[in-house]
């Protein structure tokens, strides 16, 4: 594990991807890698990107990449797919556009599946941009596929996160969830030569007017990325945000709230497995349930017996 | 609690009542509650209703009702919400035909919403369950609003559940979502004398047909529950399905698989409490994060040091 975070660690590109294939399949060994990289992170810029299928995400992420590559800058990307059991190749072969960076190694691009766990897709998440963040990408881009709860969990990670909405059937803010909205440090409102564009600005705008006060009142930016109009703007959003929470602390602020969570998610798996492990292993749990089904005893009285005998 | 849960198991309403709130607010004094009504259950059967809103379940719940009614059993009915913060009265409001048994005191109902915690709804939810068994229900009836992922974990805990198709549009087998599917034990094509209801049944045996074969292959019952046509096939298949469990000792085993379920979540809900009680409380907590923040820690092995000092 050392030689391999070492390796990681000199920016290569083989010992990131085994990396992440061991945070994805959750091998014992990555806590000693992770633990030995993790003080070299930090200097990432992670920007989340979300929104509904067919919003134009992927071309959105697509221009970005190119942007940040103009300036000779290291870009990471992580597709999530939380309603995909693949990964790796599997989604990317999809991603035709996404592919003209394929053969740019200053570009790294990685695609994740949920494996049936979408808490352990989130998890994985953030182990893979800790990973990315270590590798030297100075931009890492996160992006889903979709606009779920399991998608704002794993946007909620970013340092940026843009909503990108359309002007589809003028009804595209009142279907986004809360859960969105709150999330947003930027909206984007792609498709604008699209009819309704002026609409759905003027009705992300008015929400925001009528949201209690934010610390950051997110910013409002009108893209059409085929015609490649308003992404000037977006990238000065983008820096504006990133410059915004490097102000008064903010951003430390921020990866201390992260870390917290992290440490609290990560003590909660732990003793779960601990727990699971020695529940399963106990002769005793049979004999529990078995003086359950006879009334002797309740499930209330049994989980506190079980507490009792647990070791950590 | 003693008195409470003597009056509960005589059958008494009010005492149902507060108990239930007890459940809903998660008062600690639930548990020495619960602990005291348990071995008095186990006698109602308990039956599950899900199905997409507009497919007539609540119509559905109100002919059954109506049916164990005339039989002079007593019947609970938990009207689940799980996108509604709101409990009680609320929901139950909105329930007009259901309003007809209200006035019955062989029928108690009770709505339950979210309160903001899915978890805690599916727990409530058990609980509750429990209380009205323990009152003496001889059904209890849980219905729920709508087909989420979180309506299935809650139907879950029903003896027997149905699932409420209708024909409209003719597709509601390919848009129910794989979880549904597996929970039906009978699936209730209502409104049958819609355009395209034979084709939905058909479709319902082909699905059925193309599972791997199952201990139970769900029965497909067709209903107009408007003109009481098919409800007696309905009643019927739910006495075989209830007669399936009972045979061979499968009902145990059932119940057994619920006990060992619902002792793994109460352990795990109580470490969880204990833990984040005590790293909320230590101020090393603090401290953990600023060395993080300086990268002389990595979250990793801060969570193995909170590990090794926490007391279950």
């Amino acid at each position: 594990m050392k030689e391999l975070a070492e390796k990681i660690l000199t920016g290569d590109r083989r010992a990131a991807a085994r990396a992440i294939s061991l945070v994805e399949n959750n091998e014992p060994e990555k806590q000693e890698l992770l633990s030995q990289i993790y003080p070299h992170t930090g200097k990432a810029h992670i920007i989340g990107i979300t929104g509904a299928p067919g919003s134009g995400k992927s071309t959105l992420a697509d221009r970005i990449i190119d942007h940040y590559r103009k300036q000779e800058l290291q870009v990471g990307v992580i597709a999530v797919d939380p309603t995909s059991p693949f990964t790796g190749g599997a989604i990317l072969g999809d991603r035709i556009r996404m592919q003209e960076h394929a053969l740019d190694p200053g570009v790294f691009i990685r695609s994740m599946g949920s494996r049936g766990s979408l808490g352990g897709l989130s998890r994985a998440t953030r182990e893979a941009i800790t990973i990315l963040d270590a590798m030297g990408r100075d931009v890492v881009l996160v992006e889903t596929v979709g606009v779920g709860q399991s998608e704002v969990d794993i946007v909620k990670m970013a340092d940026t996160t843009l909503v990108v909405l359309t002007p589809a059937g003028g009804d595209g803010v009142q279907t986004l969830k809360a859960g969105i909205m709150e999330i947003a440090d930027i909206f984007v409102v792609n498709k604008a030569d699209m009819d309704g564009a002026d609409r759905t600005i003027r009705e992300v705008n008015m929400m925001l007017d009528l949201s209690p006060s934010l610390p950051w009142r997110p910013l409002v930016v009108a893209t059409k990325t085929l015609q490649n109009e308003g992404l000037e703007d977006l990238y000065s959003s983008i820096r504006e945000h990133r410059a915004y929470l490097e102000a008064e602390g903010r951003l430390r602020e921020f990866r201390k709230k992260k870390a917290r969570l992290e440490i609290l998610e990560l003590v909660e798996h732990k003793i779960k497995d601990r727990v699971w492990s020695q529940v399963h292993d106990e002769a005793y749990f049979e004999k529990l349930l078995e003086q359950i089904l006879k009334k002797t005893l309740d499930p209330y009285s049994a989980a506190d017996q079980i507490l009792e005998n647990i070791k950590l």
